[in-house]
């Protein structure tokens, strides 16, 4: 089926509606849905809240009778599955509309088609794959969680133009301006967990919350601010419960190699033991844990050790980089530590898909490349 | 005088031909020249080449009779002395214009409000301070000589995203892509002198030339393409004749601080002594030699140790700086070497101007950022 240039309008609204849940919707995607008829936008809406209505919800709700005959527009397949709430594809359904365009067909293995089967099967026109780029990046955790099992990773670093984060004796206090700090908040908000590790908790005694005084917008919601899941790689059992992270009385999940029954931690803390790799929490099968605990984006802000690895383990979908007007030269900290590469075709290669000026610094946007594809005829 | 709306639109029009000479004016400025009369361009010219017509002089041979009464937007104070070519201003007084508006004065000591003062003296009316910082860009090396004496120097670098210039071993072949290494052509074709050290000729046998078949766009020019003048810091006499650089033709300064006789040296290289600093050649007193061989704008393209040189010694006007989306890691190379900083107050500052995703890579531009001044009354 081909679409119309008002198929494209229409989906791009349902998309900018699917944007107002960045904050709140986790774990489950941001799905927007406007309904169209004779022309008319005669409803819509966005999902805002797990376990609250889901786009199609709202959008019904507010065309009521006038639903039926129209064209929906969702962002995401609709549900066909009993979850929280009752499948959409049977709503849509029930309301009688004629046809629905949704942007992607959803990943999830409890839908994956058969929402849109329902409603083919009850004699509604289907189409899908409108606007889907755009549709996917709406959701870029929930997907990957939904199609390999693993979450989103996002990686922040900050460093002067000459790539270093520190002077050699330590110091890096605002190394970035005000302003990339406060678009650190925005990227934090919408993330569902922020990743750091025992020597950044220990040494900045960061707390790496949410300061929705910090945030540079008002928030696009009513509800109070979500505060992402603390989670913190703690081989060592370094960490004590004095801490500033501790302070903020929003959940933390500590990861160790073993446990270390000496502390008495706040209700708010968890532990989670996993598999040592060189008497190092294994951080593949942190991944696949936080995963399974349904967290779709991973926010990871940590120190040039930790990130290191996970660089060099090939762990980290997109890098987020600020980079500040200063010269620290060649006794200033690196940006990432990991074992020496000796050729240059081994090393990392990225895409890089932004870049902008933020106050009085400049923030790179870089995805991990594509793989070339090897793939051998098995016989 | 204020300025109309019409007159930004001239004005914006005579910079643009002014631009038109960026690969070929050196030393002299970029100017450019549009006559109006009753609302209508009689008149356009821009200067091309040192010796041959000013802006002014192109403008009025095209307009003809219809100088006479015509309004001239000139990118910079027309000139009062007789070099190569007569006055402008003179020229100007002569066709009859009715009006001289000029972007800025010119701060050349031979001109510097006499060419505005010779028009005015005969009843013409004069203005200036119109698009005055668009004007100022156009010349930014023209400028700082005149204005203190030096060139204004260019810092061009390129780096992975984590900083780094080469793997531990040394490679870095092609750490950048080919639309980068284009647009630095474009850059070395628009510069002066290519300024850079013994170390980088040697080890990468660079050549340091304009390659025309590299550059992203067609000349815009029926020139010839001028090669910058190859400019290298040689303080131990360690070039030889043979290298790669003397293949090419074209002219090369040698700074050193001690002559050695012992090379035969083609006739397009000439050798300049300057004073030593520990064992070094004194990097201000190459700059201040390069201004009075006229030299506006150094294009410096050299390894960590010299570049990191000039940015200690606060030589650098302006840094350009590629960012590869690669990952190189702590044993990788620094981008700059110099002695350590200890506190983050002491950090170099610069100011961020833009950034741009060239091909694969991103380009930073950053001006060394204005120093507070601290001026003490005089008792």
């Amino acid at each position: 089926m081909s679409f119309t240039e008002l198929d494209s309008i229409y989906m791009a609204r349902a998309i900018e509606l699917a944007k107002q849940g960045r904050f709140t919707t986790t774990p489950n995607p941001n799905v927007g849905c406007v309904l169209v008829k004779d022309g008319h936008i005669v409803g819509e809406g966005f999902h805002q809240l797990a376990g609250q209505g889901h786009a199609e919800v709202n959008a019904l709700a507010v065309a009521g009778d006038n639903a039926k005959g129209a064209t929906a527009y969702v962002t995401l397949e609709p549900c066909s599955h009993y979850g929280r709430t009752p499948p959409c594809a049977e709503g849509l359904k029930a309301a009688g509309v004629s046809k629905v365009i949704a942007a992607m067909v959803d990943p999830n293995p409890a839908v994956s088609g058969r929402g849109l089967q329902i409603l083919a099967d009850a004699g509604i026109d289907v189409a899908s794959g409108l606007l889907e780029q755009q549709a996917r990046d709406l959701n870029k955790g929930f997907l990957k969680r939904m199609e390999t099992g693993l979450p989103f990773v996002t990686c922040k670093m900050a460093c002067s133009l000459d790539g270093k984060t520190a002077l050699n004796n330590g110091q890096s206090k605002w190394i970035t301006g005000p302003q990339a700090r406060q678009d650190v908040q925005a990227f934090r908000a919408q993330s569902c967990a922020i990743l750091s590790g025992a020597d950044t908790v220990i040494s900045d005694n960061a707390k790496l919350n949410v300061r929705t005084e910090e945030l540079p917008f008002a928030m696009p919601t009513s509800l109070p601010i979500r505060q992402p899941t603390r989670v913190i790689i703690d081989s060592q059992n370094r960490l004590t419960p004095d801490l500033a992270l501790f302070s903020i009385e929003s959940p933390v999940i500590i990861f160790t190699t073993q446990l270390d029954n000496q502390q008495q931690w706040p209700h708010f803390v968890k532990h989670e033991v996993v598999a040592a790799n060189k008497n190092k929490v294994d951080l593949s099968a942190v991944l696949a844990r936080l995963a399974e605990l349904q967290f779709n984006h991973i926010w990871l802000e940590a120190g040039a050790t930790l990130a290191g690895a996970f660089a060099q383990q090939d762990l980290i979908d997109e890098y987020i980089v600020y980079i500040a007007p200063k010269l620290i030269g060649d006794m200033g900290k690196s940006l990432l530590n990991f074992a020496e590469v000796t050729a240059m075709g081994d090393v990392t290669q990225l895409t890089f898909t932004d870049t902008q000026i933020i106050g009085d610094d400049i923030r790179l946007t870089a995805y991990k490349a594509k793989q070339a594809t090897h793939t051998e005829d098995k016989e």
